[in-house]
């Protein structure tokens, strides 16, 4: 009866390098205002179109001058310049600074053809219509040249770049208002099992409502993707195998869960292997909770056969799924897997299996403590008391109380 | 010329703590499905309009049975019941079973009556009609009892709780279909320059395009609040009040970034104080960037007024803005400020000021490096290159390399 479960498990990272040997997503382009690409990842490299400054800019507020004319000044002998009138922001400084005059100038404002320099108000003491210089400046001083910041034609922002607020600012302050991001993968989400009902109905005896298809949506979602929902297979091949199919062809990927009993997690492998070539890649992860996971490729498109399972199903897809997601997207790992915390309690594990240990995570003593949140196996809301996620490495036998662990938040 | 600018600056946890004395935001509630309210907040406690599960579920595929006829079962001494059939997933167990059978049944289906326990196939072995049992189970045994999960009017999740994956999860299992959750909240985003230009402008020489808007409304969609657009305040009263007043009307929050110069600072002050008392609380803020900023309430709404420098209006905007978001929201603040790393050079600051610092990233050596990305003041690039942010604390004179640091990823 169990035979058809006894397979192969792989580590996850293993695994996905398989499956990543046969999957070449090459997704679509599309062309935005960066003010609408929050958390979308750039396709292509972004020059700069102008340089920036365009003009020379002031960085203090101060008197625009020739600095020459400031050399040697001290408080005990100020330099004594006309103020000549004010740099109002946002207007052109047209009219060129004549020896012997400053120009009263406010931070980012224009430099006035003539001066080179910008001493700082500090620096300074007005007297009547002029301003003594108590310091010199050097030519230069204060001010940010043409294309200092930015030559024409520098690379802003590369391929791969997450947008995050300084980025679209980076570009919009370019002039940048149209950039290509690689358009947010669909992700299929079939649920099967026929004790499975949606949200919405009331379960007869022996039923129950289908949560995994909304928690991976929600994931997906998290993750930039747009999910897609394919509704309940039977435990019958045909109603299984024509959803999947429709699914398939829709999405970018494919997301199911199987049944409950043995011979409807047999059902999701036969439905994928007839999705077409080359089909399941792997069968079984060396991880707790998924190992009756399948990772699968079918004309092009990642399939992947969860675990019925709500946690296993959640915990699993966090881990194959958001690789991959990010895989599509082309941009690269996070800088930091988590947080380093302290493990409260010891923790059990076979070795040659990775457990995913769901912690709640605590400030004692200004340490950061990692403690288990235990369940019952296949309680959602286990999941629910927990700040993030721990893994007890493959080859551990356990991790004692006092370990320094990583977590992954979520 | 300096005189207005003159303050007295305060930590930014005593000024927020000084403004939430002055703002009892009481957001609006609306109901939503959960699988529409990822990353919202509940405004009320939600409790379980049923018990889970529902029925006597087993947690394993195997056989139902009556315990007492296991008593005593051996390899050695096999018990031997008669395999009445099966019961299927998603079916009611009408029929009770009869001494001396047993039912064959998967994880998560529903115990017939008369069933008080599974034994696991893996402890069973089949004799044509018949199923061998290899061992005892206790009565109860692999089974999950009707409420034991969770009782029926039982607190499922709290007020304040943030909904993710797993929360939508629970909710839906339960039959929740509909929650409480806050509103989102509107900010209003208005900048002030002579000087700036929308980002689509092609800037005359001496003009700028506008970014603070667009990088205040990234950081306010990334913390789930709606940006509302002002558009840009000419350096002149009655435009700037007037923008600012219908910003004020329509949204929660009111974000000014001011203009460059000390009179366009003055100006946002004085428009802040027209905007309704009690008016500005603090003028000044004990970091860098960020030191000339306003906290203020008006009228019921919080109403901060940031530097115009991009850099300086984006960091406090996060220090500032985000906490009082959450405050909106009913959110508890998270576990984790961030993660820790090794300062990789030292870092000079002024005691009694709090400096923050952006930096990137590097593991070396299997140690989490945070090396500061330095660069001009004021270029928003700057921060294109970090990975999160540091704060050198209030009373320290700096920090050297090799400290450990918590760096708040962005």
């Amino acid at each position: 009866m169990e035979s058809a479960e006894f397979f192969n498990v792989q580590p996850v990272a293993q695994a996905l390098q398989t499956l990543l040997g046969h999957w070449q997503p090459a997704p679509d382009v599309e062309l935005l205002d960066p003010r609408e690409a929050r958390a979308r990842v750039l396709a292509r490299d972004v020059h700069a179109p102008e340089e920036m400054p365009a003009f020379p800019r002031s960085t203090v507020d101060g008197y625009a001058l020739r600095a020459a004319e400031s050399f040697g000044a001290s408080p005990a002998l100020p330099a004594l310049l006309r103020v000549a009138g004010e740099l109002r922001m946002g207007e052109a400084a047209d009219e060129a600074l004549t020896p012997g005059n400053a120009l009263l100038i406010h931070t980012g404002g224009m430099l006035p053809p003539g001066a080179d320099a910008v001493i700082m108000l500090e620096r300074t003491q007005t007297l009547g219509d002029d301003v003594e210089l108590l310091a010199p400046v050097a030519p230069g001083e204060n001010v940010l040249q043409p294309g200092e910041d930015v030559a024409r034609g520098a690379l802003l922002l590369g391929a791969g770049q997450t947008l995050r607020a300084q980025e679209i600012g980076g570009l919009l302050a370019a002039g940048v208002t149209h950039v290509s991001v690689r358009v947010r993968p669909r992700v299929a989400i079939l649920s099967s099992g026929d004790e499975l009902l949606p949200p919405e109905a009331t379960p007869a005896p022996g039923q129950i409502r289908d949560i995994n298809a909304h928690t991976l949506a929600a994931l997906v979602s998290e993750a930039g993707g747009t999910p897609l929902h394919c509704g309940i297979a039977r435990d019958d091949f045909d109603d299984y195998f024509d959803r999947a199919q429709r699914g398939h062809a829709a999405a970018d990927l494919l997301l199911l869960t199987a049944g409950s009993s043995v011979s409807a997690r047999d059902l999701t492998r036969a439905v994928i292997e007839r999705l077409g070539a080359p089909g399941v890649l792997q069968h079984g992860l060396a991880v707790r909770p998924g190992k009756p996971t399948l990772l699968a490729v079918c004309e092009g498109k990642a399939v992947i056969g969860l675990p019925g399972n709500p946690v296993s199903a959640l915990l699993v897809a966090r881990q194959v799924l958001l690789p991959l997601l990010r895989h599509w997207s082309g941009a690269p790992p996070p800088p930091v897997a988590g947080v380093r915390a302290v493990l409260g309690s010891n923790l059990a594990s076979a070795s040659g299996r990775e457990d995913t240990v769901p912690v709640r995570l605590l400030e004692r003593d200004g340490q950061l403590l990692a403690e288990p949140v235990f369940g019952k196996s296949g309680l959602i809301f286990t999941l629910v008391g927990a700040d993030g996620l721990l893994q007890v490495p493959l080859d551990s036998g356990g991790l004692r109380a006092g370990t320094v662990v990583e977590v992954q938040l979520f």
